[in-house]
């Protein structure tokens, strides 16, 4: 008997600021998986600003994201059919199920989550492909070292608040960006950098000069836009910059015009950008360290949880408001069975 | 006695257009060298766009240059008294020797140079800075490697046509960017380029696509602004980026805004500013593949020479102009004494 489903579908091209109407709640039904084949019931949804880029008009992508598609997204849930011997009822699967209740995936398409002491919505957040993105950004773009000073926008988000976490373990001086007092000082407090410059602050390229007086030997990019060319102005010889993402461009209509790339050429500065899917030969490594600095305790890692399929749109809204703290999800069913 | 001198003095700071009243023909005395000195007759001096750079108020130089100073600028001559061992009268030597006809100067500023059968001009040219920096971004920065499609703009320049030649030699698709059909016509014809697109035409964009139609996987950029926009456009994943000059930029009053650093993000390009003079350690190996490839004629680089040091200042604001070809110098005497 096929399962009722309820998915959220991408329905508009997004260009400019992104709202609820490029989404629509609809239903539909999950027939029986063929062999080879499984069936997801999906716990908690992953939103994170790449699926912003995906909703762009001619954006070339990995996975293109159509005008009536469900929703991309990763997801973790539990199996409840299987048709394939790698994944037994109830097993815990990770993969790109969509903004959906139940994905029927081939099992080719889905990775076995051993939880290993860990709540599920970690391997979304500091265990999943925020964790490894950040670990990736430090250790194999910026190779970073101990003593350097090290700056990370978007601080208190998915990705920042691991990148913090890494940089102290490695003996840095972190320095955070984030919006507004609250993230600030969550950043200090609970995530353990040793400054936090807040951009929306008026005098941001001052404060950001004071935080960090030796200059700036890594960035840690997340931003993009006029903190990302303030940040430049300070980047010291042979400074290194991973361009881990733009999220403040994502929502223009235009983007931001970049006016210090002269200080990359004054200063020998080398920037590169990434994804992480192109370095999955990085993700063993960087899982070891991620367990460790969360077994440890050194990452504490925060997480905004909206609870229902319909909350997606506008918590998927307000990640671009830079309203969320840490990694972001939706709950779509209870953890257990 | 004291020689009589004609120097040409920096008297303006530039920002904008430079102009030929930033500069000031005047005449001084050099005295004789005192013990480690030398005195060289410069015979040629080099026009550089890095000297514009240091015209800028403000700017952070190696070698700050002041109001009233003589001009900077490397240059090559025959020593013409010596109290240092290491120099005899007749040897010829290149240093920071500035915009005047006889330079006194501790002889560890200065290096002697053996000809080797390379006429002197050639050691401010392809076997001077311009040419270890075509190599060193080639080479140590790009990483170049046989197959691969390199863009190279600024392409007759005096650093863009040893690229173009290195590139060659490597077994590359070489597409050139240039200014005017002339030069196009030289970077083809001349300089063996496989292609190359003229940035003044209207079609620029469209030009530089069809000339790399399986995209960019090297861009050795002397120029920026809208040009280097479009190169990034044409990036291929992995691609590279040696950011060796921005010479679009030293004249305006407010840099160009790049709208395309999203590129760099999402196809994992690598972009790496540098200053050859931080990469010393590269010049041995460099210099002995240029020289191999100025002596099987793989290289044949132009030069634009101007007579009398009056001259300089006209000169240099030509080159702000794209109105030379290849190695931009003057000759101060003859090469003979």
């Amino acid at each position: 008997m096929p399962l009722s489903n309820q998915c959220v579908r991408f329905v508009k091209p997004a260009v400019g600021p992104v709202d609820e109407r490029h989404f629509e709640l609809s239903t539909s039904t999950v027939s029986a998986p063929d062999a080879g084949e499984i069936i997801v019931r999906n716990v908690y949804l992953s939103l994170d600003p790449y699926q912003r880029r995906q909703m762009m008009p001619g954006v070339v992508y990995t996975n293109p994201l159509n005008i009536g598609d469900v929703m991309v997204g990763r997801a973790i849930g539990t199996v409840v059919e299987s048709r394939d011997p790698r994944f037994a009822v109830g097993d815990w699967a990770l993969g790109h199920f969509g903004w959906q209740h139940y994905t029927r995936i081939s099992a080719t398409k889905a990775e076995k989550i051993d939880l290993d002491g860990f709540s599920p919505s970690t391997f979304l957040g500091a265990l999943g492909s925020p964790g490894v993105t950040a670990w990736v950004g430090l250790r194999t773009i910026a190779k970073v070292r101990a003593g350097e000073t090290v700056v990370i926008s978007a601080a208190t988000g998915a990705v920042g608040s691991v990148a913090g976490a890494l940089a102290r373990a490695t003996g840095c001086r972190v320095v955070g960006i984030a919006g507004g007092p609250m993230k600030c000082a969550h950043a200090i407090e609970a995530l353990g950098f040793d400054a936090c410059v807040d951009y929306k602050s008026a005098n941001f390229r001052d404060e950001l000069a004071h935080a960090t007086p030796t200059g700036i030997d890594v960035d840690f990019e997340n931003v993009g836009g006029y903190v990302f060319d303030c940040v430049l102005e300070r980047m010291n010889d042979f400074g290194r910059v991973a361009l881990c993402g733009l999220v403040s461009q994502y929502n223009l209509p235009e983007p931001y015009g970049m006016r210090n790339i002269a200080e990359v050429l004054n200063r020998n500065v080398m920037l590169q950008g990434y994804r992480v899917t192109s370095f999955p030969e990085q993700r063993p490594a960087a899982l070891r360290e991620l367990k460790d600095v969360l077994r440890s305790g050194v990452l504490r890692p925060a997480e905004t949880i909206d609870v229902g399929l319909a909350q997606a749109p506008a918590a998927f809204v307000r990640l671009f408001q830079g309203a969320n703290m840490g990694k972001s999800l939706v709950r779509l069913a209870d953890e257990t069975i």
